[in-house]
């Protein structure tokens, strides 16, 4: 029988660093380019008499060693029975030979990995010298992609935030992020990698009415809402801006104004994916962004094609999330169980 | 966070029976007809290299309030290493919630589910009178072949066993099969179940060298080998005769004459996928066996359609498996599990 490490979602939580969960997306990245690793076919269902769906993301990581799966459940009512809306859990196998390594919970993986994608997004793509970053959305994503954009922008000195549901959630962002930050929220595993980020305490933190005069004010924005329809209008943004794009992730969900999308050099996880349920669906549908203008940025990772082109370029990160990001990090993550005995083990 | 049950294969053990696994293998193949299960799109991966394959079977059981999922992995090469050369997990969810409700191994389940099927077969469609059987291929699906079998044919008398690749396995077969009926291994659950079976000890159980003479003497005969090519021969099969063959289950894999299963009537567990991979596909591409002519054995469970029509008639229940049978086999085992407080139970 197989020793298998079970991790529930605070032990996931305390096995983590958001640069490691950088590090990690970045080799997704790199790794699905240069042919390390597969995305097998995805299995989605929905249940519709219960207002639920679940699906199923697998793949391999050769460079990793492993294969799994993520299966990601989502029922609109659980809610009133006090359970969850979302939950995830994730199986790692040994790549050589088949056998179960571990079982974890998915969420707070999912939250951190989608978060750090973002943040990629920022480094290989965003002026270095980038001093405002605006969120826009201030629901459970936007800690993780602030938290891990400041990690890898160096020079932000204030973050405004806008939320275009509700000004009360933008400012409960800004009254909680700081403790998150102080009480090393984002990179429990390491302290000192917490202390980079507490050290960002400092930067300002503000909510904002204005959307238009905040975009107008940004060097980085970054997305991750519900919307349905572009919310930040081309005019909007300076020449010059990085967007990181990570709410659209179905059929007719858009932010952005499609014509910002026409005139940006985008980038895209998966060519395919955005264009089938990304921000770029739109502007590809209307003709405007031909497919052959979205460049994956794990060609920029690995260096064969250039990033952003000049100070003056408005670049766009369209990141609908892959499954290796889950599965490197869940890797990552049984290694240091298993380093650090964590979790409970069990035979299977 | 939810509290899962998690079993190892000794666990699984003890927590069936046989004719739990036949009544759950019914329930598959009726709920399967009815609607009250679905069966989403299998992912199948080979790892060229390594000889190994991994293949993710999931689907929905509206009838026992659960979804979930099987990922099977082979890898040819684990021999070497000391391990299970094949290994199952199986994950139950409920229905309503999405919440993960138990891991198991699978391989016992697959093991017994395999066994029942046969059995089904035999149940629906042989004469109940049936006194002699023939058990085609010794290996380790023969155990729960034959014992299942011998659960629902009441007058069963005789068990001839050949084994085309070794005279020596047919008859180790016969030396250690009367124990494991005696010890109870197959309904390890529940004690009176067990003595169903115990009491079939008495039955003769001979290996066999010719498998022409004990075809013309079977009244039943169940097949479960890797062959490629017919074994088992047109003119051998008297007429009344019934066959439940589980040995095809992949392209090119083949163990009874073609021209019997024209002459046959056919039932399947799956008619696309035994067309696809099961003992039909010759005798379809030949154009002998109209797809039409095969018919699902969960409309004679149901009551649709008529089973066997004569005494004279040969029947045969073609068996390539079918997910639903694990996750109904493991939602029976998690209510039990459950009931007994058995297995260990994890916070993810």
């Amino acid at each position: 029988m197989a020793k298998v490490t079970v991790l529930n979602k605070n032990e996931v939580a305390a096995l983590l660093d958001m640069p490691g969960v950088i590090n990690a997306v970045e080799q997704a990245y790199a790794f699905k380019q240069s042919g390390l690793a597969e995305l097998f076919p995805l299995v989605c269902h929905v249940f519709e008499e219960c207002a639920g769906e679940m699906d199923i993301k697998s793949g391999s990581v050769d460079g990793a060693g492993i294969f799994g799966l993520k299966l990601v459940s989502a029922f609109a009512r659980n809610a009133e029975k006090g359970l969850p809306k979302m939950m995830g859990t994730i199986l790692v196998f040994d790549r050589e030979t088949g056998v179960l390594k571990s079982i974890m919970d998915g969420s707070h993986i999912t939250n951190m990995r989608t978060g750090a994608a973002g943040a990629v997004g920022c480094k290989t793509l965003a002026r270095p010298d980038s001093q405002t970053l605006l969120m826009v959305g201030a629901g459970m994503q936007a800690y993780t992609l602030v938290a891990a954009s400041l990690e890898v922008m160096q020079h932000i000195k204030r973050v405004l935030v806008y939320d275009p549901l509700s000004m009360e959630t933008a400012k409960g962002f800004c009254r909680m992020f700081p403790d998150r930050l102080k009480n090393g929220f984002f990179s429990r595993y390491d302290a000192k990698y917490g202390d980079t980020l507490r050290s960002k305490a400092e930067v300002s933190i503000d909510p904002v009415e204005d959307i238009e005069q905040a975009c107008q004010q940004a060097d980085v924005i970054l997305t991750a809402t519900p919307s349905r329809q572009a919310i930040i209008m081309d005019g909007w943004v300076r020449p010059g801006t990085h967007l990181s794009c990570i709410g659209a992730d179905m059929e007719g969900k858009q932010e952005i104004d499609e014509k910002l999308l026409a005139r940006a050099r985008v980038f895209a996880d998966d060519r395919v994916q955005v264009i089938k349920v990304g921000e770029c669906q739109k502007a590809v549908k209307q003709g405007i962004l031909p497919p052959e203008n979205i460049h994956e940025i794990g060609d920029v990772i690995l260096g064969k094609i250039a990033g952003r082109q000049s100070d003056t370029q408005v670049t766009l990160l369209d990141s609908t999330g892959i499954g290796l990001q889950d599965l490197i990090v869940a890797a990552l993550i049984t290694d240091r169980a298993q380093k650090h005995g964590m979790g409970m083990v069990v035979e299977i």
